[in-house]
């Protein structure tokens, strides 16, 4: 462990009050002091430390010359907010980020009034900075909205819904484009290379005619039409065009990690009478800490490390985990089937595909931050014959629900959604967990819904979803390493909608869906030795479930217990209307649902999680024998299993 | 009514193939005819007819210049497609168009091969043709992906996600921008404006340059840095610098009803070497029908009507509808709160939301077709202490799933969702049915999901929902005419999470959620009649659930039912997981939930789709009467109630 960097300046800014008595000839200083702070501090925690490098400048140039908190400055994504979080009076909190019972890796509205949004999705930032704008017109507040957006959360519709709606905000509206040519992966599409023009055909003004510039457009106030069209002239060779035309006045592009620059065109937006105002900045991801700018992504995100060398912490060695297990069963399966294609939205690595990617490139697709246009896409490529597996994270696929329904299942078309980071998912906490697929996807007709227990059932799932042309199926599975249990050779195609008894009993029947089978069979252990007889079955499928296995179990066992990795609305929603329907209710069923519980539950440890959301053997064990205990009407009845 | 025009041009075309035999001197009078043909049918059966009288033209060249169906033509929504319809094979059943049994009002792939790509959301279309174009140049089919799509649907980001994807497709992917400047409401925004400016900026060309220009533009092989900005300079001159920044090859505006331009321009596009292309085509909502074009929303959606005056057949009379009730509601109360914002995304009428903005247009903001934007700039306005109600219908809420998730529930933020269009909806079929948001809503933690009964209801839901600062909330209610009841003078501020009884019994227990209950009530009079003593309990809201009614009602009568216009997930769900948890279900409960048929459902007269979905009172009747003959196994068991 290295000694803490020195920053005599840092020590005095507390919260940005403190950085605004700075001159600013100190805030290169500063920065350079949050830098060095920022990469100690994440070296001994690990997390997001590409993006907030290249933001150290924009962060203190933007709480030097804004009044936050009352300009409610929102950063989206929210993963390059460490040094804003370090000038916000969390700095020693910054040694507890992303642990449990620690402040977030993102933005937090519960955490500090310096984040009045918080954010993990990307895209969000221009609404809610319009909504807090708008809000403040009416009330008469003098406050702007500054959203601080990446290039890549551009590419997301919502980005720009919300830039097409700017308008109405004036000039209390601002949107600092932060182009870093680089989200996690190399970003995709025409924004993208349009971005790259604006910046490429363009040299960096001088300090002079830079603020020349941005004083004459900002505060010209006589607009004729000939001076309407020699800006839109202007923006076009700078690059400006393409938000002008959604009513932007646009700004830059200004090197990001130029105070000189920063600062005095930031004071000039900050005091115009035109807007709303999109500035363009030019920065580098990782700036600043030379293994971070000489690796391929940047350090985007981190293991604890060494600060001299940059050398990280190996990651804990383990079975494969269920993101290349898919990547390279899918990669495998498409030598053979030429129809296969996989899509990601801006996940290659996240999602397995890259493995994909690398095998068939010309039948992998990253159609950017842009999950409702991938899912479409997958149905029309499914339309014309192909078997389309649509690669996305359980909490970004809510992203493209309506297409899910909508464009896929309406219409029946076979679209394979490979579903990652389903249920509790650690350290990136509430906004990433998975936990509402299970619910919003078997209430859709037509679809087929899946959960595998194990990184062998990945591969029987992928192969089943690769055969089935009948319409959509989707199949979940969590983030992290496997089981360690052997991989098939030959992946098996499954029967729609039958579950396995992994083992037999009499007493207890475990129904569970998912990897928490794990689980299921440590508590039928702990019960057998309570003389509690217990079946564990893996029922494969929420959708649809296999009521033969179902209705045996229910009227053979004296309890009956579903288990899975998802709120209210699943498994058990799903089991006990199939109970209703058919009768088995009616003389009396013992049967108990385990679930997420009803709340956003922070990030912490994932088995820390599930602890808490009481969806362990432990859990399941003392769900068993509460239920035997209890009566009818929930008074102790005093029999004992 | 008057007897069909003559068609004799028409009688000979039953499919494109006829028709790419007419010359192109004959298009014209096809065309009237197409036009003639279709306001006959509508005038008989109502539907949309302004979108599909401004692209008759179009759709006549459209299909005269490319190979449909190899080619494949996508109708963005869908509505438009009434000419596409009659021009494919179903001329004669588009009389029974949106009927029971009768054809789609939307394109719908089970209907025609004609059709690749079903709609009616809008702005999937690019997306769509766009994984058609890439499955051909996988599978080296010539056809091309053809988007039509109208510049309101171009407002979201869906589209914009899709056009920064298109230019992997190449040449394949032609879009054809529909610009009527007219979507359903007048359309919204910084995209809107820049059409508009590119429209008026430039007169259309003659046919002679406009054709040279066209040809010179698709056809050149070199691209010199030179060519190419002189490309962008002309790109923008004639307003196409927003779709060519996206990669787009632009061509345009050009006169959506003059075939001498639309067909030598199409006959360009088609053969050309260059792509993705964009074709900006101007049209008229509601051409050459005189009564339409003088119409305000140039006939969008019509009754019966009478071809030569236009006169339509008077809606029928009734009691005010729900959306009505809810913008007269809201409007009232924001008199004498400043805080309560109205949010509707380009539905202001159907919405209800119309009423408001008359009242207070300063705080009425109709985003466009964005719902995502809606709802995070609704978290923005609550986040900053106003009282937002997004009024959007429940079908499209599906758009902005996440954004409710990620940015108002895990946030707590109070924002107020007015879901209108729950349950089924008549005419307008499966593709607009509300019938999964009782699932999609209630298994979010935070998230408190009511449901009105009758009208009066929906006052004191609207302002219970007013009134409720601790966090998100939402009613959702059905469309069309409310029960009639008399509407309150004040509106009651409801405790949250509590039902009413509206009868007691005490043998069979009705929980109705929503307005249902109406049939609820004449099924109780029926079991009453057959000595079911009946209790039916509107329990207002399926998050949180009235426990202590539910827990009264479950022990003190025979069998509990469970009745809801909504898909499985939602309140039998949520009342069978709340009996298992508390140990309702131990000794046994005869307990049915009645809820929507796993099936997406045909359009058809509403009553009827209810009929179907067995949620009638006739079938709650006998979903009594066969529980209570059921023993638990499915056996008759001989007792008869």
């Amino acid at each position: 462990m290295t000694s803490r960097p020195e920053t005599p300046l840092l020590d005095h800014v507390d919260v940005p009050a403190d950085l605004r008595k700075l001159r600013p000839e100190q805030l290169r200083q500063l920065s350079d002091e949050v830098r060095a702070d920022m990469i100690d501090a994440v070296s001994q925690t690990g997390g997001h430390l590409g993006a907030g490098l290249g933001v150290v400048e924009l962060s203190v140039a933007l709480h030097y010359i804004f009044n936050t908190p009352e300009d409610r400055l929102i950063w989206d994504v929210g993963h390059q907010a460490y040094p804003h979080k370090i000038l916000t009076g969390r700095r020693e909190q910054m040694r507890t980020i992303r642990q449990g019972g620690g402040i977030s890796g993102f933005t937090k509205r519960s955490e500090s009034e310096y984040d009045p949004f918080g954010a993990a999705h990307s895209s969000t930032s221009i609404s809610s900075a319009l909504g807090f704008a708008v809000a403040n017109k009416l009330s008469g507040n003098p406050g702007k909205g500054i959203a601080v957006i990446g290039d890549g959360a551009m590419s997301a519709g919502m980005a720009y819904e919300a830039m097409n709606n700017a308008q109405q905000a004036g000039n209390r509206l601002i949107v600092i484009l932060n182009d870093n040519d680089m989200s996690i992966a190399p970003p995709v599409g025409g924004l993208s290379a349009y971005l790259a023009r604006a910046v490429s055909s363009s040299e960096y003004l001088g300090l002079r005619s830079l603020a020349k510039r941005v004083t004459k457009k900002l505060h010209r106030r006589v607009h004729s039409a000939a001076a309407k069209a020699e800006e839109y002239a202007r923006g076009m060779a700078t690059g400006g065009t393409l938000f002008e035309e959604l009513g932007f006045y646009y700004v830059g592009p200004i090197d990001g990690h130029n105070l000189d620059h920063l600062i005095p065109v930031l004071e000039n937006v900050r005091d115009s009478e035109q807007g709303p105002i999109l500035v363009h900045v030019v920065t580098k991801k990782g700036h600043g800490y030379a293994p971070a700018e000489a690796s391929a992504d940047k350090y985007h995100g981190v293991t604890k490390f060494d600060v001299i060398s940059g050398e990280m912490a190996p990651k804990t060695k383990g079975p494969p985990s269920y993101q290349n297990v898919f990547g390279e069963t899918l990669a495998k399966l498409a030598e053979t089937d030429g129809r296969i294609c996989a899509i990601t939205a801006a996940m290659p690595s996240g999602t397995g595909v890259d493995k994909f990617a690398k095998a068939h490139p010309d039948r992998a697709f990253d159609v950017g931050i842009a999950e409702q246009h991938g899912v479409t896409f997958a149905a029309g490529l499914a339309a014309q014959g192909m078997r389309p597996f649509a690669a996305i994270y359980s909490t970004f696929l809510q992203r493209a629900y309506d297409q899910v329904v909508h464009d896929v299942c309406i219409q029946n078309l076979p679209v394979r959604f490979a579903i990652d980071r389903a249920g509790l998912v650690g350290a990136d906490g509430a906004t990433h967990a998975g936990s509402f697929d299970l619910t919003y996807l078997a209430t859709l007709p037509n679809m087929i819904v899946m959960s595998p227990a194990d990184e062998a059932e990945l591969v029987h799932m992928t192969y089943t979803a690769a055969e089935y042309d009948d319409g959509p199926i989707a199949f979940r599975y969590p983030r992290g390493n496997g089981t360690g249990i052997d991989l098939p050779d030959t992946p098996i195609r499954l029967e729609i909608g039958k579950g396995r008894v992994v083992r037999e009993g009499n007493k207890v029947a475990i129904l569970s869906l998912g990897t928490r089978l794990h689980e299921a069979m440590k508590a039928a252990d702990e019960l057998d030795a309570k003389g509690l007889s217990t079946t564990v079955a893996d029922l494969r499928f929420v959708k649809p479930l296999d009521e033969q296995l179902i209705r045996r179990l229910a009227t053979t066992h004296d309890i009956v217990v579903t288990v899975e990795e998802a709120a209210i609305g699943g498994l058990g929603a799903h089991v006990l209307t199939l109970a209703s329907d058919t009768g088995l209710l009616d003389a009396g069923l013992k049967i108990r649902t385990m679930r997420l519980p009803d709340v956003f539950q922070d990030h912490d440890d994932p088995a820390k999680q599930y602890r808490e959301a009481e969806l362990d053997a432990e859990a399941i064990v003392k769900k068993v024998l509460e239920a035997l205990r209890h009566n009818d009407l929930g008074v102790e009845r005093g029999v004992r299993a």
